[in-house]
């Protein structure tokens, strides 16, 4: 990699371009060029690295470091938010801040889609899907790279998760687990069925969901009442048939 | 929550016996108790809460909060340690250390068996069989709202990653998740189809796999070699499928 004075005395338009870009989202100058520049770079442009055989550079290790990095910061603000909700709430709630499709639109607004870059002669139309939010995930990596946690976690709250989302409304969109997933057995043509066991106390009963799916078990939840174990069963459903 | 001053003048023998543990453990004194306390608390004593009705304080929303803060400092460490593999190996390399079965292994090395509260009456055993690896999750939870990200970094890098892995070995002991996936199917009596396509240049080439299960698609997988896209879709085929 480039070092960061070499960097700073770049004096490649394209480089300039992307510094004012950079400078402009992040609301700082970046320390680093290469980093953002790389957190750009889809694997369909990615190049053979000249260091060690068979590795190819791309943004995909950046995203693998951002994701994690943009799930923990999201993690607790829901935490600190809401302080009596059980983690069965907060894990709905941040799978549908940081969905896919959630990290794509807010990656679009912030003008990421300007930046990528990527070869439009391949038709990896899979990969394409999510191009924008992978390279959102990849900047915040970038960002965490370059600036460390207390300067991201202020961006990722101030300029995305506050910014972009109105928590409000995304909690109120709840989807209804347990019909996704009887639809979706309706549409394959699987038999589906809902067993639902209980136990403790008449005052601290637990109740036990498992899901089979033509009578072999699939997803299994637990909850202080019959509907929270079914939902917990047929949201893990729904992950694990990649549904929703 | 208690206060950490009216923690700290606590003469309860069982706090003092909590605080010591803790100071062992984290190598510095608590500064909230409480939270500590909470981690330690199991789903099956969880008290209904005071303030909310509805909402039962256990160490499950610590358990959140602290498996992603887990996740994101093992990605960095990776991402540091490995700086030429792709994010398909980071990405498998960490899923291996925070296992449900590593965390348990590493939970009852450092005494978090002899910590945790439970309910030894109630035979929730599926809830039980990953209940002390849950409760280091909740611990790096409670750490982190105690003491912040740095001193959490350190703690996970030096007691838990580096103490307690061997990395050469967690990386060489490379499931064939081909093989398992076709064993899987083997004993269910199912079909399996491993479809390969390639595309790009010469010089240039992407593959990508497709399992059929029964002749539905089930799960994909792309790379830059076959071996690795049939990997990667078995790998995913294999999380589906909870095997491994």
């Amino acid at each position: 990699m480039l070092s960061p004075i070499i960097d700073f005395f770049s004096s490649d338009p394209k480089d300039k371009k992307l510094r004012n870009a950079v400078e402009h989202i992040i609301g700082d100058k970046p320390s680093n060029l290469t980093l953002y520049r790389l957190a750009f770079m889809h694997s369909s442009v990615s190049k053979e690295s000249t260091i060690k055989g068979g590795y190819k550079e791309s943004n995909e290790r950046l995203e693998f470091l951002g994701d994690s990095v943009l799930g923990m910061i999201t993690a607790e603000y829901l935490f600190k938010k809401f302080p009596f909700k059980d983690e069965g709430f907060l894990t709905e709630i941040r799978s549908r801040m940081v969905s896919r499709e959630s990290l794509n639109v807010v990656a679009r607004k912030i003008g990421l889609d300007k930046l990528v870059e990527y070869d439009g002669n391949r038709k990896t139309v899979l990969a394409r899907t999510s191009m924008y939010g992978d390279a959102l995930e990849a900047l915040i990596g970038a960002i965490y790279m370059d600036k460390g946690f207390r300067f991201t976690k202020k961006f990722v709250v101030k300029s995305i998760l506050t910014q972009h989302f109105d928590i409000d409304t995304v909690v109120s969109n709840n989807p209804n687990f347990k019909s996704i997933v009887i639809e979706w057995a309706q549409r394959e043509g699987k038999q589906i069925r809902f067993d639902i066991t209980e136990e403790g106390s008449k005052h601290n009963k637990e109740f036990t969901a498992v899901i089979y799916v033509d009578e072999e078990s699939f997803s299994m939840g637990q909850g202080y009442s019959k509907k929270k174990a079914e939902q917990t069963a047929s949201m893990k459903a729904c992950e694990k048939l990649d549904l929703n």
